[in-house]
Protein backbone atom coordinates (compact mmCIF):
# COMPACT_ATOMS: atom_id res chain seq x y z
CA UNK A 1 0.00 0.00 0.00
CA UNK A 2 1.32 3.42 -0.52
CA UNK A 3 0.80 6.74 1.49
CA UNK A 4 -2.49 8.78 -0.12
CA UNK A 5 -3.79 12.14 -0.43
CA UNK A 6 -3.98 13.60 3.29
CA UNK A 7 -8.08 14.26 2.41
CA UNK A 8 -8.45 16.60 5.59
CA UNK A 9 -7.48 17.38 8.99
CA UNK A 10 -9.97 16.74 11.61
CA UNK A 11 -10.58 19.87 14.07
CA UNK A 12 -13.10 19.55 17.00
CA UNK A 13 -15.14 22.19 17.59
CA UNK A 14 -17.30 23.64 20.40
CA UNK A 15 -19.21 25.46 17.25
CA UNK A 16 -19.21 24.89 13.68
CA UNK A 17 -20.62 28.47 13.22
CA UNK A 18 -17.77 30.51 15.20
CA UNK A 19 -15.20 28.28 13.58
CA UNK A 20 -16.36 29.17 9.99
CA UNK A 21 -16.42 32.68 10.89
CA UNK A 22 -12.70 32.36 12.20
CA UNK A 23 -11.47 30.67 8.97
CA UNK A 24 -13.43 32.83 6.52
CA UNK A 25 -12.58 36.19 8.64
CA UNK A 26 -9.06 35.48 9.92
CA UNK A 27 -7.36 32.72 7.58
CA UNK A 28 -9.57 33.59 4.05
CA UNK A 29 -11.42 30.81 3.48
CA UNK A 30 -13.32 31.37 0.30
CA UNK A 31 -15.34 27.75 -0.22
CA UNK A 32 -17.15 26.48 2.88
CA UNK A 33 -19.32 23.91 2.11
CA UNK A 34 -22.18 23.42 4.16
CA UNK A 35 -22.56 22.22 7.60
CA UNK A 36 -24.27 18.26 8.06
CA UNK A 37 -24.89 15.97 10.48
CA UNK A 38 -23.45 12.79 10.29
CA UNK A 39 -25.54 10.66 13.16
CA UNK A 40 -23.43 8.04 12.80
CA UNK A 41 -20.09 9.05 13.66
CA UNK A 42 -22.30 11.81 16.34
CA UNK A 43 -20.90 14.49 14.84
CA UNK A 44 -22.09 17.26 12.82
CA UNK A 45 -19.11 18.84 9.73
CA UNK A 46 -18.59 21.31 7.97
CA UNK A 47 -15.67 20.97 5.34
CA UNK A 48 -13.82 24.24 4.19
CA UNK A 49 -11.56 24.08 1.52
CA UNK A 50 -7.82 24.89 1.53
CA UNK A 51 -6.28 24.22 -2.54
CA UNK A 52 -4.87 21.19 -1.93
CA UNK A 53 -6.90 19.62 0.76
CA UNK A 54 -9.47 20.23 3.55
CA UNK A 55 -10.05 21.39 7.25
CA UNK A 56 -12.94 19.16 8.69
CA UNK A 57 -14.67 20.91 11.63
CA UNK A 58 -16.48 18.45 13.67
CA UNK A 59 -18.74 19.58 16.53
CA UNK A 60 -20.68 17.00 18.83
CA UNK A 61 -24.12 15.88 18.01
CA UNK A 62 -25.68 14.56 21.30
CA UNK A 63 -24.47 14.39 24.79
CA UNK A 64 -22.76 10.74 23.57
CA UNK A 65 -20.71 12.15 20.79
CA UNK A 66 -17.20 10.62 20.78
CA UNK A 67 -15.90 14.12 21.06
CA UNK A 68 -17.14 15.18 23.87
CA UNK A 69 -14.14 13.71 25.92
CA UNK A 70 -11.88 15.48 23.36
CA UNK A 71 -13.60 19.00 24.03
CA UNK A 72 -13.66 18.14 27.98
CA UNK A 73 -9.88 18.30 27.64
CA UNK A 74 -10.00 21.26 24.67
CA UNK A 75 -12.89 23.20 25.44
CA UNK A 76 -11.53 25.53 23.36
CA UNK A 77 -11.34 22.89 20.56
CA UNK A 78 -8.00 21.57 18.61
CA UNK A 79 -6.31 19.00 15.75
CA UNK A 80 -8.20 15.78 16.45
CA UNK A 81 -7.54 13.43 13.28
CA UNK A 82 -5.94 13.52 10.16
CA UNK A 83 -7.83 11.66 7.29
CA UNK A 84 -5.49 9.69 4.04
CA UNK A 85 -7.01 8.56 1.04
CA UNK A 86 -7.09 4.66 -0.05
CA UNK A 87 -8.28 3.04 -3.66
CA UNK A 88 -9.92 0.50 -1.90
CA UNK A 89 -11.67 0.12 1.88
CA UNK A 90 -11.42 -3.46 2.16
CA UNK A 91 -7.39 -4.00 0.72
CA UNK A 92 -6.53 -1.22 3.31
CA UNK A 93 -8.57 -3.47 5.72
CA UNK A 94 -6.60 -6.44 5.49
CA UNK A 95 -3.41 -4.52 5.16
CA UNK A 96 -3.63 -2.71 8.36
CA UNK A 97 -5.05 -5.68 10.16
CA UNK A 98 -1.87 -7.15 9.07
CA UNK A 99 0.47 -4.81 10.30
CA UNK A 100 -1.16 -5.53 13.52
CA UNK A 101 -2.72 -2.18 13.93
CA UNK A 102 -5.97 -1.87 16.34
CA UNK A 103 -9.22 -0.74 13.90
CA UNK A 104 -11.56 2.05 15.45
CA UNK A 105 -15.48 0.59 14.92
CA UNK A 106 -16.52 -1.15 12.00
CA UNK A 107 -16.09 -0.08 8.22
CA UNK A 108 -18.89 2.62 8.15
CA UNK A 109 -19.38 5.29 5.78
CA UNK A 110 -17.88 8.61 6.28
CA UNK A 111 -18.39 12.52 5.74
CA UNK A 112 -17.83 12.21 1.82
CA UNK A 113 -19.80 9.28 1.41
CA UNK A 114 -17.43 6.58 0.94
CA UNK A 115 -16.01 3.84 3.69
CA UNK A 116 -13.50 4.69 6.40
CA UNK A 117 -12.18 3.27 9.61
CA UNK A 118 -9.71 4.80 12.32
CA UNK A 119 -6.67 3.56 13.05
CA UNK A 120 -5.73 3.40 16.88
CA UNK A 121 -3.79 6.62 17.89
CA UNK A 122 -1.12 4.09 19.75
CA UNK A 123 -0.41 2.98 16.30
CA UNK A 124 -0.04 5.50 14.39
CA UNK A 125 2.40 8.19 17.02
CA UNK A 126 -0.29 9.82 19.13
CA UNK A 127 -2.39 10.29 16.05
CA UNK A 128 -5.86 9.35 15.27
CA UNK A 129 -5.84 8.11 12.39
CA UNK A 130 -9.37 8.11 9.74
CA UNK A 131 -8.79 6.19 6.15
CA UNK A 132 -11.06 6.65 3.39
CA UNK A 133 -12.05 5.11 0.35
CA UNK A 134 -10.82 7.84 -2.51
CA UNK A 135 -14.44 9.33 -3.96
CA UNK A 136 -14.69 7.78 -7.74
CA UNK A 137 -15.47 10.75 -9.26
CA UNK A 138 -12.77 12.93 -7.75
CA UNK A 139 -9.57 10.62 -9.21
CA UNK B 1 -6.20 37.21 1.89
CA UNK B 2 -7.05 33.54 0.63
CA UNK B 3 -6.62 30.39 2.27
CA UNK B 4 -3.54 28.35 0.95
CA UNK B 5 -2.48 25.49 0.53
CA UNK B 6 -2.65 22.89 3.46
CA UNK B 7 1.57 22.84 3.47
CA UNK B 8 1.96 20.50 5.97
CA UNK B 9 0.26 19.01 9.82
CA UNK B 10 3.35 19.18 12.50
CA UNK B 11 4.22 15.82 14.06
CA UNK B 12 5.73 16.10 17.39
CA UNK B 13 6.96 12.20 18.66
CA UNK B 14 9.58 11.40 21.40
CA UNK B 15 11.33 9.68 18.16
CA UNK B 16 11.51 10.56 14.03
CA UNK B 17 13.40 7.33 13.06
CA UNK B 18 10.50 5.65 15.17
CA UNK B 19 7.92 7.64 13.12
CA UNK B 20 9.71 7.35 9.80
CA UNK B 21 9.24 3.01 10.33
CA UNK B 22 5.57 3.50 10.85
CA UNK B 23 4.82 6.20 8.13
CA UNK B 24 6.74 3.58 5.59
CA UNK B 25 6.17 0.14 7.19
CA UNK B 26 2.46 0.64 8.23
CA UNK B 27 0.92 3.16 6.06
CA UNK B 28 3.18 2.79 3.05
CA UNK B 29 5.04 6.09 2.84
CA UNK B 30 7.91 6.23 -0.04
CA UNK B 31 9.10 9.84 0.46
CA UNK B 32 10.66 10.55 3.12
CA UNK B 33 13.04 13.32 3.25
CA UNK B 34 16.46 13.61 5.16
CA UNK B 35 15.66 14.63 8.80
CA UNK B 36 17.84 17.47 9.49
CA UNK B 37 18.45 19.99 12.64
CA UNK B 38 16.27 23.52 12.85
CA UNK B 39 18.32 24.93 16.01
CA UNK B 40 16.44 28.28 15.88
CA UNK B 41 13.46 26.50 16.95
CA UNK B 42 15.07 23.84 18.66
CA UNK B 43 13.91 20.94 16.93
CA UNK B 44 14.65 17.96 14.84
CA UNK B 45 12.41 17.95 11.41
CA UNK B 46 11.64 15.20 9.23
CA UNK B 47 9.17 15.85 6.10
CA UNK B 48 7.18 12.95 4.76
CA UNK B 49 5.57 13.11 1.31
CA UNK B 50 2.02 12.30 0.48
CA UNK B 51 0.88 13.07 -2.89
CA UNK B 52 -0.95 16.50 -2.11
CA UNK B 53 1.04 17.87 0.85
CA UNK B 54 3.23 16.89 3.57
CA UNK B 55 3.87 15.58 7.11
CA UNK B 56 6.40 17.43 9.26
CA UNK B 57 7.75 15.53 12.18
CA UNK B 58 9.23 17.19 14.65
CA UNK B 59 11.48 15.88 17.62
CA UNK B 60 13.04 18.27 20.53
CA UNK B 61 16.05 19.58 19.63
CA UNK B 62 17.95 20.31 23.52
CA UNK B 63 16.38 19.78 26.46
CA UNK B 64 14.77 23.71 26.54
CA UNK B 65 13.01 22.75 22.87
CA UNK B 66 9.46 24.13 22.58
CA UNK B 67 7.76 20.66 22.00
CA UNK B 68 9.19 18.87 25.52
CA UNK B 69 6.16 20.25 27.38
CA UNK B 70 3.67 18.93 24.34
CA UNK B 71 5.61 15.78 24.82
CA UNK B 72 5.30 15.15 28.38
CA UNK B 73 1.27 15.76 27.89
CA UNK B 74 1.82 13.23 24.94
CA UNK B 75 4.35 10.46 25.72
CA UNK B 76 3.91 8.83 21.99
CA UNK B 77 3.45 12.35 20.19
CA UNK B 78 0.58 13.47 18.60
CA UNK B 79 -0.61 16.65 16.14
CA UNK B 80 1.05 19.66 16.97
CA UNK B 81 0.29 22.26 14.62
CA UNK B 82 -0.90 22.94 10.80
CA UNK B 83 0.96 25.23 8.76
CA UNK B 84 -0.90 27.09 5.49
CA UNK B 85 0.59 28.82 2.84
CA UNK B 86 0.52 32.55 2.19
CA UNK B 87 2.72 34.50 -0.66
CA UNK B 88 4.25 36.80 1.28
CA UNK B 89 5.15 36.77 5.10
CA UNK B 90 5.20 40.41 5.22
CA UNK B 91 1.76 41.18 3.91
CA UNK B 92 0.11 37.89 6.08
CA UNK B 93 1.88 39.44 9.30
CA UNK B 94 0.24 42.99 8.53
CA UNK B 95 -3.23 40.76 7.86
CA UNK B 96 -3.11 38.87 11.04
CA UNK B 97 -2.50 42.17 13.47
CA UNK B 98 -4.57 44.01 11.98
CA UNK B 99 -7.28 40.78 12.81
CA UNK B 100 -6.35 41.14 16.05
CA UNK B 101 -4.28 37.42 16.28
CA UNK B 102 -1.61 37.16 18.65
CA UNK B 103 1.68 36.67 16.74
CA UNK B 104 4.21 34.16 18.29
CA UNK B 105 7.86 35.21 18.25
CA UNK B 106 9.52 36.95 14.95
CA UNK B 107 9.28 35.85 11.41
CA UNK B 108 11.71 33.23 10.93
CA UNK B 109 13.23 31.39 8.94
CA UNK B 110 11.08 27.99 8.87
CA UNK B 111 11.69 24.05 7.83
CA UNK B 112 11.32 24.90 3.91
CA UNK B 113 14.02 27.74 3.80
CA UNK B 114 10.99 30.69 3.59
CA UNK B 115 10.23 33.07 6.15
CA UNK B 116 7.02 31.55 8.68
CA UNK B 117 5.52 32.66 11.95
CA UNK B 118 2.74 31.12 14.26
CA UNK B 119 -0.34 31.95 15.48
CA UNK B 120 -1.65 31.55 18.93
CA UNK B 121 -3.92 28.45 18.94
CA UNK B 122 -6.06 30.53 21.34
CA UNK B 123 -7.28 32.72 18.07
CA UNK B 124 -7.64 29.70 15.89
CA UNK B 125 -9.99 27.62 17.79
CA UNK B 126 -7.39 25.77 19.95
CA UNK B 127 -4.70 24.59 16.38
CA UNK B 128 -1.54 25.94 16.78
CA UNK B 129 -1.46 27.40 13.37
CA UNK B 130 1.75 28.32 10.78
CA UNK B 131 1.62 30.51 8.33
CA UNK B 132 4.51 30.38 6.04
CA UNK B 133 5.49 31.93 3.21
CA UNK B 134 5.28 29.71 -0.20
CA UNK B 135 9.03 28.19 -1.25
CA UNK B 136 8.85 30.68 -4.81
CA UNK B 137 10.22 27.27 -7.29
CA UNK B 138 7.37 25.07 -5.94
CA UNK B 139 4.28 27.71 -7.52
Amino acid sequence: MKLGRLNHVGVATPSIERSVATYRETMGAEVVRDPFDLPAQGVRVCFVDTPNSQIELIEPLGADSPIVKFLERNPEGGQHHVCFEVPDIEAAHTWFDGKGCRILGPTRIGAHGTPIFFLHPKDMGGVLTEIMESPKQAH
